[in-house]
């Protein structure tokens, strides 16, 4: 049996020899001579998955609620970094509090580097006729309409996956961007009058919240030679093809193998909706990216950062574990379904990563306190100045 | 070549005979004697796919933005209805602008019934101590969380989906029902203070919105004797077991069929989100419910409906599309994905189809104005006050 001690001065310790041995084997604690001193999650982990009692100053056992009492003032979701705590311990695996000086084992690591071409666009002479309600415009010229799509898969020419109708029909994204890039004259169909790039864009802000970051995150990619349709059907904003992708080009449509998200900076999500989009690109078995637009240095913030987490390696032809004798893998942040994540606070928690060598997890406790995890991998998208990340699903 | 004519005080309208006589066989328009007077997406969509003329006054040919332009001021979303028109018709079927008067297929339809039985809480002590920026509580008596688990399924009694471990963790809804109905005391263990049900609700109301709303939902379901747990793996706020199911009852775990999501009648949410709730569900085949609290009978609204279709019927053998000399099936609204639609949008929708006997459909046109359709269909909840409806993805 483990016996810890807990001190309201002092905080949780351990002091009996034995305990003390078992505990620094498994390494738990922070050991100084022959005396262990406890963090409460460790402490809460002992208490009901190693039968380790927890004793006051007088020898009385304290239960696990009566030992939270004393720490869940100064750690509010003392009960959420607990649980995120359990379960990588729980998968035999060695997690310690994160420690802002630590120099993690991805370093030096490169980021993964998206290809990327310089779009050249070229003046074309057409009217767009904007539908301002509908959010959506007709271009005037088939042929344009057809050159367009086939060229560079902009606008919906005749009907989606059919050889069949000659009409053009651009999404609002694409009108802004035709307009700004290729020359595209705009009038609106209600009004008659010809309209600029910028009043589009103002006129959609108004209906749709977020279109001029949407829009940022489109134009970024566009320029530089990706296709961006519609993410729609894969519960995102954007879905993305790499450079010269064409609907035309093939024996068969060709499948999108990326989805693309923004998330402004300024936005609260809850988890669980943020959680919900990840999870669509994933049933579909596409890679979810990311975008966060307009971060600039001063927007970053001294975010929480929970654990940092050990994993496997190879040890002479098995698999063992890490230990802290080697570098940890990944700065673990835990959250849980029904707190809100915003996308400040997103990106300040993957710089807070890279700065100390780690990757970054999110572990989320859901309401029946099964945790599920997410690795997020900053990717280079050349020339770009937004912030982009791969996030997939992880298991430890 | 079918010959259309445009006369602004009088409308689209076909005289030329033949044209007249095509147009009545194929359910297009209005006929009045020799005369067919026809709706603008009519119109439009004879233009692009049967190589229809429409000619002004003068005679001058009048191109498909030129016709728009005169309706698109009175009908703002007309480029949305259109496209909905454009795809119904492209399946070879039939549809017919939306007319309250009409006697759908469906007026004696009875809904879905689901099971429903009458919960008897029993009176249990024990304490829970509750976390509150964790948002959940944690119960004080081993026995008791075992028996709410293994009768109830209400906490999660040890490790989720494990054998392991004897601690029972309550989330939010859990406590305040347990409190509510059970008699279990809730004990704020960062002050050491009883807390009331209704103090708990209110606290996390402050944390998590719609916390209420989705309380009641919880409750109303817990109450007939359902098992209400989170549905956060499958993107919902719920999943639901019906009346009966345990936890350890089976030799293997047993899977949800049903995700339960709460909208609330105030909430406004874009149409792309409240469809990736849904998409969720439906890749991990659970039938997807959704509920509407709180509705009162002044809180419906005169809501769009944009069509009354018709689909296919068994006619010598073969399946035969339905016309106008059939009864309509379905109320088709047409949305697209970057328009809003509120609780009380949806509930009203689906009076009013209701109350012409018609199913409901939401076609959502995406940007690339591909159309994905909806069906919405009434279920009852005996001795609910709440409404709730199955949504299932529909090919037309």
């Amino acid at each position: 049996m483990l016996e810890l001690k807990f001190d309201p001065r002092k905080g949780i310790f351990a002091k009996e020899i034995e305990t003390v041995e078992k505990l620094a084997r498994d390494f738990f604690g922070d050991r100084k001579k022959n005396e262990i001193s406890l963090l409460p999650e460790e402490a809460m982990y002992l208490m009901l998955f190693r039968n380790a009692v927890v004793l006051d100053r007088k020898g009385k056992e304290i239960d696990f609620n009566s030992l939270a009492k004393n720490f869940v003032g100064e750690e509010p979701r003392l009960f959420i970094r607990y649980n995120a705590y359990r379960d990588w311990r729980d998968r035999g695996l060695v997690t310690r509090r994160f420690n802002e000086n630590v120099q993690g084992k991805h370093s030096k690591k490169t980021y993964k580097k998206y290809p990327s071409q310089k779009l050249r666009p070229e003046r074309l002479r057409a009217k767009a006729y904007w539908y301002p309600d509908s959010l959506f415009s007709v271009l005037d010229k088939e042929s344009v309409g057809k050159e367009l799509f086939e060229k560079y898969w902009i606008g919906q020419y005749g009907v989606y996956k059919q050889e069949r109708g000659k009409q053009s029909k651009l999404d609002f994204f694409e009108t802004i961007f035709l307009a700004k890039h290729f020359g595209i004259e705009i009038v609106n169909n209600e009004t008659g009058e010809r309209m600029k790039p910028e009043e589009i864009l103002k006129e959609v802000v108004k209906k749709r919240e977020y279109a001029k970051q949407l829009y940022d995150i489109y134009e970024d990619w566009r320029m530089k030679a990706y296709v961006v349709k519609t993410g729609f059907k894969f519960g995102s904003h954007f879905r993305i093809y790499f450079p010269g992708a064409s609907p035309v080009k093939e024996d068969k449509w060709i499948h999108s193998k990326h989805v693309l998200h923004v998330f402004p900076k300024e936005q609260k999500l809850l988890i669980s909706e943020w959680s919900r989009a990840v999870r669509v690109a994933h049933g579909v078995k596409k890679t979810f990216i990311l975008g966060i637009p307009e971060l600039k240095k001063k927007d970053y913030i001294d975010c929480q950062a929970d654990f940092m987490t050990y994993r496997r390696k190879k040890g002479k032809g098995v698999w063992v574990r890490e230990t802290p004798k080697d570098k940890p893998r990944y700065m673990l942040v835990s959250v849980s379904e029904d707190e809100h994540i915003g996308g400040v606070e997103l990106a300040s928690m993957l710089k807070k990563a890279k700065d100390t060598g780690l990757n970054l997890l999110l572990s989320i406790t859901d309401r029946e306190t099964s945790i599920t995890y997410y690795e997020l991998k900053k990717i280079i998208l050349p020339k770009s100045k937004y912030e982009y990340y791969e996030i997939e699903w992880f298991k430890p």
